[in-house]
């Protein structure tokens, strides 16, 4: 299998380079007879697209979304779902330098290495543009997915500043320009990363996705576990560096007690003490939200002159100029998102072909 | 594509469960005139095996691994090879409690929920028994890698308690009973763990892998990530709850100068700064070493009465009896290593299946 | 995705050599809880064993099936089913020449050209042996597709004698050796291959195979059409050189008129006048009976010398001693019917996943 | 894996219905830094395209390509490469009765019953439209194979009338309407299809591919063999009913010393004294030509008044007007071409992964 295709029978191929003519995606294997038009992909475009906030890349896109295949009268028809997104800010200008050196943290060096070319306008196929693809397939997602599911993200933490989350509150997130489900952190935030664009310098963060209502079953129990795709669709965001589900890293320093997630009968179902877990047992959903994050880095691109190499093997050295994102990782939420979204619409198509008598079944107790 | 099988190329897929007469896996894909016969691989199962220290389960199991097909002469044959262990220590005894009752932390009530069955004799499918397939195909896989890749993991924090990376010895790792690079944590976590035991508590693990001379190019842009596929297949394993490459989480709070991995021409290749990145740009390989590390939550299976419900929708209190793991963590690094190594395998051959002539492109200086 | 592994859903991987120990083959996705036991698949096994008749080779193996995994009292628990057949009768001689040479019609010279080597004893991979684990995955195959869907075989034609179909009887297949629906073709037959045998010759065959009582819906658009994962299927079988679907390559010299299966509602249901398309229209099952059919070329080995080549560019003649198989064509039933089983019982998986409400909508009328 | 992709790591995803906006696709796993731009395909797509004679459907498409993406500076880049066609000429018309009506023949039925809906415009993503995907695809393929390897397709049969193979000229297939490599052949059948399109009636079609050059090791052994590979990419498009290699079913009337080829080494090369395999032994290329045919049926739509059912469950009478197609097998010849060439370039970079050292294996003689 090639490697611009994600999922298995809910399937997204991704295609398209960030100053080419456009980018876009195929989603296969979506159900017939869901309602479906662009406007039902469009929000979530929105809320992903650069240059609503100082605090994320200016380039101006509309990033609008046109749907050319697999919709009849309004509704899925079960064939493939063509997307397709025109690239409008292509801002023309000298890419000597670029196109002849290797930018410290970006992919332009592995390209090179692996293919022996690039096309380096604007990061090329590594483009954080890219991602506005995942996000459209995701809203496909979505509708499979269906009203009882809801996929949400929100920014934990931003440099070394995580969130209070005593102050969780959902409503907050489309209230501030991070995500921020803490209006408190928000502010705080504003001035930190006030700092950082003063100096030129990034930070990291670090994004949390909470899906609520999936339905028990999910998953598979060796190597489609579904913590593990997952896992394996986050960090394919550009500049994750680690992935987590439920209590992640901190679980390695806790006790067995402590992180025992204990089952009760209430009104007839299991209701869980707590959920460490992250949803997730055996690679199975529980039935409980699913709780993933993910770290990523700081924007690799910053006005500090840093040390490289050009393509002709001579040490250069490259600062940014121009657009300049602070902290990337704030785009990376509704990306987070429509990745987990994805990997639960491909995971339910799964099971239900293996176990089509398995909501039935769901329900305890029995004999 | 089902779900007991691993990777595109080098491709396994296991089966068995613990209590059944064997488990094994399938390894297809595997380029011909390999020398192996059952001496490559079984060194690393014993690495593996239970019951050699009093830190892991007592379970006795030679774990002696049969080759049934695609050897021919003591080369492998490019046919599929078939990897056979049996099941000898199959205790045998009265499932009666654990075959009704779900064990908190266990796969128990998620198989149940999406297959309405399960083989819940030692855990089944879900037992960590499966793990021995991977190492076992991780063997194979190291032999695709070659002499010039090394693929090996340490464990690095249990319970709360990390090494002291500056004393990191490659050398004490074989010479411990935890995998531990630092002897004096090492004699630490002896401590540690007796107190565990004692108190019939268990606590998690961190473990790291490092794959040294992995080359340049492996990898690919956006679905097939080299970093989210080791992702994975690492999440995949069981009681894992957290995966990072490079700083991983720690990069969250780093600044752009601090996460650089800065590069100069040295002897004609390019040498890095640092390898903040874990050996992975844009989801494709450097050349540099391979980082990755993931947590073990706490052995679920403790002697203290734990809140649970049974098939029928009764309450009930669960507590472990008999063989008793503190730190199932410990296990982990053979596994981890086999994983990795089983990635690496497949992407190499993915790599020069679109980019034969990649190793002549990866010398630089060109033009 | 590797070589020896097929389907997407129900997906079975199979391994083992002519000579090795055993051979055998992974199920995976088959669905939980369906009634499994070694004699499940035992009976079809036996009707492919060679030795039954002297019309197929001699040689004598006990073919006994076991289950290794992914059944636990006597039910599938949605885990991979491990099947495996041990080698009996694996006749030591002398494989001297063998080893070297190449027989023509035989994949003795491709495998070498392909992998640099190959297991010559018996045919090695290549041998019809390997067939015994596509019929044993065949009749797993079966229980997912239930007791309303009959998948039968019949051989129509060995040589240039084709059978008499307004003769057809599906109660004669199992009473002569042939699998021949027609009494008095397979009579015929008999004396045909007794002057091939006594010549040292071989003849070719063609096989029908008919699934009734499969649902509409199977299937898809482009790619994966029904009737393109079946001609996959069967031409992947040893030796077939040809497969068909409906009235196959007849159909070229039709008239418009003649091909069309025209429909009338009849009862509340499509009616339709009759089956040039074989049950497949634009690659999806119609509800009516597939039919394909496949020809098999005249066994390679025979009894004549032949010109030939060894591994070291010598010139070489061959010619075959022992074992001799008039007509291998004779043996594909029961492994055609088996492909069958597979590719349906997989599109039912597949079909499921996306369209759950499909067997709702099957009915007509509607509006 | 959804069911609009076709092969492993050259990957084809396609998209689109007769009258959207567009059709595409989306080739993976390309090697880079191959000369390509819109020449290099527009003339495949020229040869397929309608209207071109009256022997074919009179819509008439520019069928213009258009490369979105994967294409830097004139060479792949080892990205996805985006292809898209517009549709011009969707003739507006009122879709009344073909919106409610099963044309026999046609995929209208087979679509309501699988998905339960369909865009019937055209026939939607049925349309035989979709074939200029394929051989876009295929165009692309053939830079993947290099010039060393031919893949040539031409028509030889129309209704029952077949071509006089002797008088086979390679050169005359691109001088007449049929792609008929015999020139007096396309004489009669310019007079047989005059009768055919007189009486509103249809024929089917043989066409003949044939690939030179491609090298020996092709394939695999068990269900990814290149013949059966070949057979489900040819039986997969539109209308074809059957699919042979080498002798095809006539081999099945054949006796084994008719079907041998023999070996001898000339010029220190293997020589074959014929090619009834058709260039594949056990799956895998001999290096000798690849052979195989496919049969297209006649066209279903045809001016004669068939029976039919609509979507109320009605009976309805169903005539086609306007544009008639009177053999819609002459215009498989390039898509057939293309999916040979798909096939062998998905192989050719299988073949590579897993055996880089077999071009210096194949040279004999060796030791």
């Amino acid at each position: 299998m090639s490697h611009n295709s994600f999922g298995h029978l809910f399937r997204v191929t991704t295609w398209g380079e960030s100053h080419g003519p456009a980018i876009g995606c195929v989603v296969d294997g979506c159900p017939p007879l869901l309602k479906l038009d662009e406007t039902d992909i469009q929000p979530w475009l929105d809320r992903r697209r650069p240059g609503q906030s100082r605090y994320t890349t200016q380039r101006q896109e509309p990033d609008e979304v046109r749907i050319l295949s697999g919709v009849f009268e309004g509704c899925t028809t079960g064939t493939p779902i063509s997307l397709e997104i025109q690239n409008v800010d292509q801002r023309s200008k000298d890419y000597g330098a670029i196109a002849q050196q290797f930018r410290p943290g970006h992919a332009d060096l592995t390209y090179e290495l692996k293919y022996g070319t690039r096309d380096y306008r604007g990061g090329g196929r590594s483009s954080a543009r890219e991602t506005a693809s995942r996000v459209a397939a995701g809203a496909v997602a979505r509708l499979v997915l269906g009203n009882e599911v809801s996929v949400r993200g929100a920014l934990v933490q931003i440099g070394a500043r995580a969130i209070d989350r005593s102050r969780w509150d959902w409503e907050q997130v489309g209230q501030n320009p991070f995500f921020c489900p803490d209006a408190e952190t928000a502010a705080l935030w504003e001035q930190d990363l006030a700092e950082v664009r003063k100096t030129g310098s990034s930070v990291g963060a670090v994004i949390e996705v909470v899906a609520d209502g999936v339905p028990p079953g999910l998953g598979a129990p060796i190597y489609s576990k579904l913590d593990a795709d997952l896992a394996g669709a986050l960090m394919g965001i550009n500049a994750v560096k680690g992935v987590e589900i439920g209590d992640g890293f901190a679980s390695a320093a806790s006790r067995g007690e402590d992180n025992a997630d204990e089952m009760r009968m209430e009104s007839g179902a299991v209701h869980f003490s707590a959920n460490h877990a992250g949803g997730v047992l055996g690679g199975i959903s529980t039935g409980q939200p699913i709780v993933v994050r993910f770290a990523v880095k700081p924007t690799s691109s910053i006005l500090t002159t840093l040390q490289s190499v050009d393509r002709h093997g001579a040490d250069v050295d490259i600062a940014t100029r121009g657009r300049h994102d602070p902290c990337v990782g704030i785009r990376a939420v509704p990306v987070g998102e429509a990745m987990v979204a994805c990997v639960l619409a491909d995971h339910l198509l799964r099971h239900r072909a293996q176990n089509p008598t398995a909501p039935a079944r769901a329900m305890l107790p029995r004999n």
